[in-house]
């Protein structure tokens, strides 16, 4: 197997994109990463495009083969992957084993997601499709619903607060303020969170991602020839997939995310290093108690020591380990198939040293963390810029 | 890369299947497959799980993990792959460039749809995400519509009739007839073709594959260790893919289908083999038009030369070349997700000797052809029998 590494990453302004159709936003993000990365239309080999419901958000299936049109390369073998919330970080995974493999060279992973163009209760009801249809969301459970139950059980079990959860919201639209790409820039006080409406109790409307359209995209190649592209290319040093139930009911526990704990594992194990190594992730806050979750269950801390942790201010920009520099999904938003490749492009823009406002100083190695639905896919890359 | 054998295979009854669920279904194919193969759950590495569109059909998406939980290995990691009616092809592919890679060693490959629990009107428009929905589907046109332009215009261009295209409908429920796996066993007779509704002048609906339930599966290993499991591992001696764009508006020709020829030209070339050496072919018939048009963008016919040569019985079981074997998708059925699987399925048989009172005599190469939408992804697999 090869190594391979990111010579290129684009993406559109994250948000209600109403002038823009899905194509475009491919088209744009697409087309920023390959000038990013220098190269011609004519060497890409592959696309990977993650998305999760473009069938039920705008009635269009077939999408790789729509954006490997779209940016100029109409012939080249496509394949959109679909894991939910996680299709971004399982297309990236694909990508990174096809060039590992040495059967492609330069690939490009896309992820998409067009989801104004229905309203609110269509696309909570579209998203449902991530967890257990026949056991979950036919019995009239929500997503908000589902991380809430996950929500009140931490509680329970580790004294977690609903301060301590909307801290996690205040720290990344802070950090979300200084993204340009972001969704929301809008500091928020944690009054406001605490204050703010309840969707599924404990969860409130700012414990929680918004629905968004956007698109990200990276470009891979082999780590041998990525000077020829790129002065920074960023190796990805490690990468780890794990599944799970799709129904809450049938796992062991409701306080952590085995498919995380997995896929975390194998992608330090592959790399060679531990959490403590890591200078900046990028990780899965679709609620903020996922956030809360994913820094436990990645061996960031202990169980039961994060909400603590985060409240007291050990994950912000620039402190102990910079968590969700683009904002997250919280502040920065969630086109849900963009997500994972948009945590991808932050990082690689960390770790070039490229991040403006929020750069975190001195970042080497970087971890993205992408989850599908209530956490039946988990998918983990760890990168290191080397330069 | 290392070189891929298949050394396990199993699909379920194709059909209206009222009393199972997506989920029964796939588990149906998966552990037929699993037996076959002769592995325990616990060696199981990744899986492929190929789908259309579960969210618009029963409101499921993130099926992957579905399937390897249903299956009984319920942390391994899992991506769907989709590229409208070539998602289990493309599946495939993935699967082989995993297994190729070394990065796993056991791999699933699935196909599944669950296409019945909608109505017909509906199972169209969800189909219809397979072409271009803003410039294609929203104008009105339906799938039919689409192949009934390519194949107007191949009457046209080269003469076609009718006749010969219902030729392709009685030859394959001919095939299905022997497999009790099919959808349909009941013989046509041309004029029964010929009779039948128009759907979309020149195609009627004995011209068009049905709407179907089904799932297939086969397990990929490294050709190394292939015979550990199984006695006569099912080389993967060819894989080749390709894209066009969605709209048939934007091509240079109705009459063929580009991607067919790049990938199918990729296969050949890696199996180091031409279209005289394939022994017994599966081809993507999802309307009678579309098996003449593979048949000669394949090489195995020049332009304009298939029709007849199918209306001769050339492609008769046993005769110069057997094609669809199965039934293909006119007369086995057409679960979209799991057509592309179902290919290597019998393929798999047929290279095996154990297709029964269908086996191909002395079948040695295998091709399977399967194709997105009107042709905006081709996949071409190249089978041989490795004994």
């Amino acid at each position: 197997m090869r190594d391979v590494a990111i010579i290129g990453a684009g993406i559109t302004k994250f948000g209600e994109r109403w002038e823009s159709g899905l194509r475009e936003l491919m088209a744009e993000a697409g087309l920023m990463a390959l000038q990013d990365a220098n190269v011609e239309s004519k060497e890409i080999e592959m696309v990977y495009g993650g998305t999760m419901a473009p069938g039920r958000f705008i009635g269009q299936e077939h999408v790789a083969a729509l954006l490997a049109d779209q940016l100029g390369f109409r012939n080249v073998p496509a394949v959109r992957i679909e894991n939910a919330c996680a299709s971004g970080g399982s297309a990236l995974r694909q990508g990174y084993i096809a060039v590992a493999s040495g059967i492609h060279n330069i690939v490009v992973v896309g992820g998409v997601e067009k989801m104004t163009d229905v309203n609110a209760s269509e696309a909570t009801t579209a998203l449902g499709g991530a967890g257990d249809q026949e056991w979950e969301l036919s019995q009239g459970i929500t997503f908000p619903g589902l991380y809430a139950l996950m929500a009140r059980r931490h509680m329970i079990e580790y004294g977690t607060t609903e301060e301590q959860m909307a801290s996690v919201a205040v720290k990344n639209h802070e950090n979300a303020y200084r993204n340009k790409y972001a969704q929301f820039h809008k500091m928020l006080k944690l009054d406001e969170v605490m204050r703010s409406k309840r969707v599924a109790d404990p969860l409130k409307v700012l414990d929680c991602s918004p629905i968004s359209d956007g698109a990200a995209a990276v470009i891979l190649a082999p780590l041998d020839i990525a000077k020829k592209y790129n002065d920074t290319p960023i190796h990805i040093v490690g990468s780890g997939q794990a599944s799970d139930s799709l129904s809450l009911a049938e796992r062991d526990s409701l306080t952590e995310l085995k498919a995380t704990q997995i896929a975390g594992k194998r992608a330090f194990e592959q790399a060679k290093l531990r959490p403590s190594d890591i200078n900046v992730a990028e990780v899965h806050d679709c609620f903020t108690i996922a956030e809360i979750l994913a820094m436990e269950d990645l061996g960031f801390y202990e169980k039961g020591k994060a909400a603590k942790a985060i409240a007291d201010g050990e994950t912000k920009l620039n402190s102990k380990l910079s968590v969700n520099t683009s904002g997250g999904l919280k502040g920065c938003g969630h086109p849900v198939g963009a997500t994972g490749v948009k945590q991808a492009v932050e990082l690689t823009w960390q770790l070039r040293g490229e991040a403006k406002d929020r750069q975190v100083n001195g970042a080497e190695v970087g971890l993205a963390h992408n989850v599908g639905g209530s956490g039946a896919t988990s998918v983990v890359h760890i990168f290191k810029r080397s330069n």
